[in-house]
This record gives structure tokens, C-alpha cells and sequence, in this order.
């Protein structure tokens, strides 16, 4: 199964912009008349016939709605300090997205090297693995705020981990989305530092503000892996219910 | 802290090639009679003091072994088909090390579209992540194999998981590591298969060995992606003992 990406409009009517016509038409070769699987990122999958194709664009009739395609049942955002490397945060935007992410949110510490990144290149190959790994829900990926500004806009009741490689008592990633308590459990934010770890600063408000400070455990990883450990850590503590 | 890679002789001298030399001395500006950390590989981190550095390498004066150094609390083996693209089998091998893996096992299955990988290129990456990562012990980059081979090969008091996406029951991967039963789960080995999946003889061949039949959840994941969240599941179900 293959899954393109359009625009859904009123009347049921799918529309699917030039790249994505001619990866149709002349990659995968579908002709009028067929049924192709598309997603407009908002979760469902539209099972629609392909009318017509041209060099600006493709039309499709919706046949048929499937909500909560490729979905999990929590809502993760991943809030990740840019890394020195553009690709390797591309490599982790990638990752959690096939892995199950609802928000990549980029964010600035104290202590980051690299303060600015492409949020549209971001976005693309965000799209493409969600595609890729048939998910209905393209990911969004937010506009880079600081670590404080995060720290504050997070909601109070949402499952809060900052994770960090200073001294103090930290919690298990495993256990601390396990622990009892009043957060939220199915709305989890975690948050990873950039290379040179979060400011005393940074540390003190998310104490102040109650977040968990969580442990990846004793290997020492680089910020895109911790944050690909963190998103296998929680996808693995929760399956989707069995049907 | 940085780690060096070199040779140890019997008389107590470490010795560091050309390469490794240049980047202590001309990179990171290390003079004689300074102390460096330097690996061997086969897991323990020698304090040294070193002495000379020329064009040719240079030698340093074992002052302290510590053993074990960034070690992990089990053996893992990762068995993994080589990727279409070769750079994404660079990255799984990179992240696995980070995390902690003892061998990568490239192993070539009946619907392998890649059948060859570059051995040497891969146990660089290995290196230079096992040195950024602080890890004594550096993961060997096995020969290729058929997936035959490797599923006949493994020891079978070993904890033995083939993850295929294929019908049939498999137990959550997460279940699979603490399962009760004979196994020796400090010993794990995981297959991971190509696109295409593993053909009907392997899988039957796998069943016919003991093979455990394991599940990574319901996330369509890519080969490399599945591999670093099988790893990241042993390594979050094998926390260091606490001192």
C-alpha cells in the first residue's frame, strides 16, 4: 500500500498538488478510474478514485473514510534542541515520526550551538515518513521557541519529562511514564537538551515548575538518539489496545 | 572527556596510529607527559601518560585499566538485513553503538535486495561511535551471513527473537525479554529481516529452532528503525544495577 497526500475540499473531492499528481501518475503509474489511498495529515485515510491528472495537479472522488489510520493511542510531543548536525535532527524527525510523534517541537536552550533550522525541509520528510510508514497523521512540526518558553507553555497537566545528564535525583524514563499521579499519562511532552546539556537556569525552572527530570539510563547518547530512545520508550509502554 | 583508540603491547605501552595520533596531538593539542584516556576495544579504558607523538603514531604509558568502562549489563547481538540504502545501515550501526550492542550481524535473507556491505566502512563508524560515546568495549561488525545461517548458528540457551511483520502469533517485544523460561536473557540475540520480510523457509526454520517470535509493536518501522528500537528495548529493560 502506498499513501499520497492531498487537500480534501468540501464536496469530497481530493486534490493532490503537481509533485504529488506526477509521483501518481507517472511514478506508480495509477490511471483514472483506480482507487488510490490518501492522507490530508489530519489522521483519516480516504480510499478515492483518481479522476483526472494533469501537469498541475490531480483530482480524486472520496469513496471511503478511515479514521485514526496508523494511529497511537497517546499524544507525544518531542521537544529537541536543534543538534550541530542538520541531519542528524532530520535523521530523528524521521524516526519519531514512523515510530508515532504528534508534535516535533524544536527547541532553543541556554546552551544551544545551533539556534536556527529549515522548518520546511522538516516538514517534508516528516510528510514522507508518515507516508511512508502509512500513518493518517502527518506529524506537525512547531516553530522553534526557547527551552523556558516551552517549559511555561507545556500544560500543567500533561506528563512533563525533562531529560538531562546533570547531578540530582532523576527517575527512569520507563518508570516515570508509569508513575502515579495526577498528569496525564496519554498527553506526554518530553524534553532533550542540546549537546552541551540545559543551564542551571533551565534546570531550576522546570523543578520550579514541576517537570519530571527523567534518566535514558547509563549510556551517554547523542540528542538525536536520546530522542529516539525516549519515542521507542514510550511507543513500547503503550500498545494499542488489542482489538 | 575524550577517548583515544590504540594497541596494547605486554610491557604496558599503548600505542596509537597515525591517524589517532594526529587528532591527539594536532587537534586536540595533547603534549608529552599529558594524561589521555585510551581503548583497546576490548573494553577497559587505560589512563595514560603520553610520551611521543611523530608522523607515525604515537606512544603512551599505561598509568590505570579501568575495566568495563560505559559497559552494559548483557550481550546483545543485532542481526540485521543491510539496507537498500547503505547510509541507513551506517546510521542503525552508529545508534545501536550508542545505545550498547556487543556484535552487529549483517545477515543476507532469501528477499534481500542488498546483498553486500562495506565491513570496513561500518566498523570505522562503530569505532568513532564507541569512542564518542565513552564505551570501552567496541561492538564487532560481523561477516555476512545467510539468515539460515544465523538463525542455526546462535547459541540456543540464548534469548533468541526474530521480529518479523509477517501473520502468526509474536509476543510484544517487551514481554519477549523477561519471559520466564530457560533462555539466558543476558544474552539476547534479535533478528531483524529486509523489506520484503523473511521468506516462509526462514520462518518455518526459525520456528523448527526455538526461535521466539517477536512483535515491535503496530508501527510500520524501516529495517534500520526497527533494529534501534528492538536495542533501545533491551537497553530500557537492563538498567545498570544500582551502586
Amino acid at each position: 500500500m502506498e499513501l499520497f497526500y492531498g487537500t480534501l475540499s468540501g464536496e469530497g473531492l481530493m486534490t493532490l498538488d503537481s509533485e504529488e499528481a506526477s509521483h501518481c501518475t507517472r511514478v506508480m503509474r495509477h490511471r483514472a478510474g483506480e482507487s488510490i489511498n490518501v492522507i490530508d495529515g489530519s489522521g483519516t485515510m480516504y480510499v478515492c478514485e483518481l479522476l483526472e491528472a494533469g501537469p498541475k495537479g490531480a483530482g480524486a472522488k472520496v469513496l471511503e473514510a478511515v479514521p485514526g489510520f496508523g494511529s497511537h493511542p497517546y499524544r507525544l510531543t518531542m521537544a529537541v534542541c536543534p543538534t550541530k548536525n542538520p541531519d542528524r535532527y532530520e535523521w530523528f524527525a524521521e524516526k519519531v515520526t514512523e515510530i508515532g510523534v504528534d508534535d516535533i517541537a524544536p527547541v532553543i536552550g541556554d546552551r544551544s550551538e545551533r539556534r536556527v533550522l529549515k522548518t520546511a525541509r522538516l516538514e517534508r520528510i516528516v510528510l514522507s515518513a508518515a507516508k511512508q510508514s502509512l500513518k493518517g497523521a502527518v506529524p506537525r512540526v512547531l516553530e522553534p521557541v526557547s527551552v523556558s518558553e516551552l517549559l511555561q507553555g507545556a500544560p500543567a497537566e500533561a506528563l512533563r519529562l525533562i531529560c538531562h545528564c546533570a547531578e540530582g535525583k532523576r527517575v527512569g524514563i520507563a518508570e516515570a511514564l508509569e508513575m502515579p499521579g495526577p498528569a496525564d499519562k496519554r498527553n506526554i511532552f518530553i524534553l532533550i537538551g542540546p549537546e552541551g546539556d540545559f543551564s542551571d537556569k533551565e534546570l531550576e525552572l522546570a523543578e520550579r515548575l514541576g517537570w519530571i527530570p527523567a534518566s535514558l539510563g547509563d549510556s551517554r547518547l547523542r540528542t538525536e538518539t536520546a530522542a529516539v530512545v525516549a519515542a521507542a520508550a514510550v511507543y513500547l509502554k503503550n500498545p494499542e489496545e488489542p482489538v
